[in-house]
């Protein structure tokens, strides 16, 4: 009565999560979070007539998804500008990325990103048996010309680069990316990922040919249109690495319900323009609360600021922790030395004053422990 | 300008999808069916609970989804009487598969399912690089022990059993699974894939050690609850086997709003029971339209019946293809000779009328083609 024989890749694996939800954490404290400001979701939440059809679609619940995603698909290239041929609609960029993943990556394969970047890519690529580069930030920016320079010098199957860059906010504008893209090496695809770039300033995003077989770019209905709980996500890129995922994807993974709620997301423009509007006031606050008390929050392309707590990572540890006592969620930078700062989501009001309220006796207590 | 390096087992691999989904063949054919008998759904749906705990929690999409799934995994455990531990929640077990398949299956290890089961299983198998052995079905049954014996014979990694079975709807005793899993050989894994469990006769499912490392169980809100849209699916098996589950999955790839209706909908036994009553009348009726134009209708412990109609493949082809031009959409096995049914859904009164208006018809363009 032997079980299951798991080959060596997946014995060497650690039982992980990328990242600890805050379900998880209120349970541990037994009461559920004031303000709900660390995950990187959209506290505005989606378009009321995004709402409106998830719940029309759920009595259809009976019902697989279209596994081509063929409205969506094609609203979405009417939206971009390219063909429903050069988009790929997955379970969230999670999703996509580990399918990418897979396609790419075999066992002792070259990957690079940037060390303090998105740790589910890096779940995904070292759950593939890929070797991860890591180059650190330069001012506190994701390094494109280091990162692409390292591809090549590594021959690198995938190089992963976020503009607008999660956990920092930071950005470079589409120009610089544009100037970049021919230091891409031979052989190897340039993940652009875009989960932010609808909070982001005109001229962010670059101009790629949408047949470019060196790029993928991946956005979300999970950020600027405020359904993370819907995983819809989406890649464009050329059409023969698009047709690829066909060869690996769920293809029934999508929920019924999510297609129809991001097909009316994307259709209420007006919507996503008060988000972003919503989300630069509360930029802006969570700007004047850190100034109110001493720290500098970093400029922000997205919908979430990192604060500089003006000490190491110990002590920004320590606000975060207690930040979290007082039933403010929120997180922080894994990586020295951006791990001086914490990361607070923009929120509504009750949000924000929730977070002015918890901040001064938070860098109180870490200035001051035991 | 070359972009990517697949992998020779992905350049291997055809861009495809194990079923061609509805919504395709409607925009294919310019309408949409008048009946939705096809694709294994459950056209009952869900409970009103369900569908009102989808819509209740639409507003609350801004939020992922817990990771842990924990509060369905803790009402599944006491629905069940495991514990939470034992149990995995998934996007489907579709999802659910293609993860075990990645945990177990490297390139050339050996699988061993039966010819003409489910297909999807077989794509992830292939996905990954598994070798297939497939047995051929035994008077339209799975054949447990000489699966068993072929999985020892090649020493298999996997063992894929269905019981009930798709596509014929035929099952065996929870008794006499039973009483072969001592021909589990040593490091195989059986999958009992018992999505259509809780329409099956009382003494279908085995009593099986939660603990036996041997064996994984799936389940589904696809079938019974009416919720295939939602993508939720359960396995239950070791808790060593559960935790190898976390090294790889998309751990935030639940939708939200799926994992509350989910709870709501196994909450509600009595529309379940109504659910199967329903079903079974509708199966009684599919009978009395096949017995009606001379045909056989296979037993059947899921909520689709297998009609016999009386040729080969290339008949039961053509009148398949003869209900779909009707509006009547419904598929057949792949594999001869079970290829010489087609297989409906049990559905209401009025896709029942569909379905008994289109068959003469079908079975005359059949008999007399051209």
């Amino acid at each position: 009565m032997t079980g299951p024989r798991y080959p060596s890749l997946i014995a060497s694996l650690p039982e992980t999560v990328p990242f600890v939800g805050p379900e998880v954490q209120e349970r541990a404290r037994g009461a559920e979070f004031d303000a709900r400001l660390g995950a990187n979701e959209n506290v505005f939440g989606p378009s009321p007539r995004a709402i409106a059809a998830l719940q029309a679609e759920a009595a259809e619940v009976w019902k697989y998804a279209d596994p081509t995603n063929f409205d969506l698909r094609n609203a979405l290239s009417a939206h971009i500008g390219c063909t429903p041929e050069h988009l790929i609609v997955g379970e969230g960029i999670d999703g996509l990325l580990g399918y990418l993943t897979r396609l790419l990556v075999e066992q002792g394969d070259a990957v690079v990103t940037s060390d303090g970047a998105y740790p589910t890519f890096n779940y995904h690529v070292t759950g593939f048996g890929g070797v991860l580069h890591k180059l650190p930030y330069r001012d506190d920016r994701e390094d494109l010309i280091a990162l692409l320079d390292k591809a090549a010098e590594v021959d690198a199957k995938l190089v992963y680069f976020a503009n607008p860059d999660n956990p920092m906010g930071t950005w470079i504008t589409g120009a610089q990316i544009e100037a970049a893209l021919d230091r891409i090496p031979d052989g190897c695809v340039m993940i652009l990922d875009e989960a932010y770039i609808e909070f982001a300033p005109d001229g962010t995003a670059p101009t790629i040919a949408f047949d470019d077989p060196r790029v993928i770019r991946f956005r979300t209905f999970s950020k600027g249109y405020g359904m993370a709980g819907a995983r819809v996500g989406y890649g464009i890129a050329n059409p023969s690495l698009i047709r690829a995922f066909d060869k690996i994807r769920n293809h029934f993974g999508m929920n019924r319900s999510a297609q129809a709620g991001a097909l009316a997301a994307l259709q209420d423009a007006d919507w996503l323009a008060q988000t972003v509007q919503n989300v630069t006031e509360a930029k802006t606050e969570i700007g004047r609360i850190a100034e109110e008390n001493g720290l500098t929050a970093l400029p922000s392309a997205t919908n979430f600021v990192a604060v500089d707590c003006g000490r190491d990572g110990d002590f920004a540890r320590a606000v975060l922790a207690n930040l979290i006592a007082q039933g403010v969620f929120v997180r922080m930078p894994f990586v020295a030395p951006q791990d001086r700062c914490i990361r607070i989501s923009a929120g509504r009001p009750q949000d924000m004053a929730a977070f002015a309220a918890a901040l001064p006796i938070a860098l109180e207590a870490a200035q001051n422990p035991g």
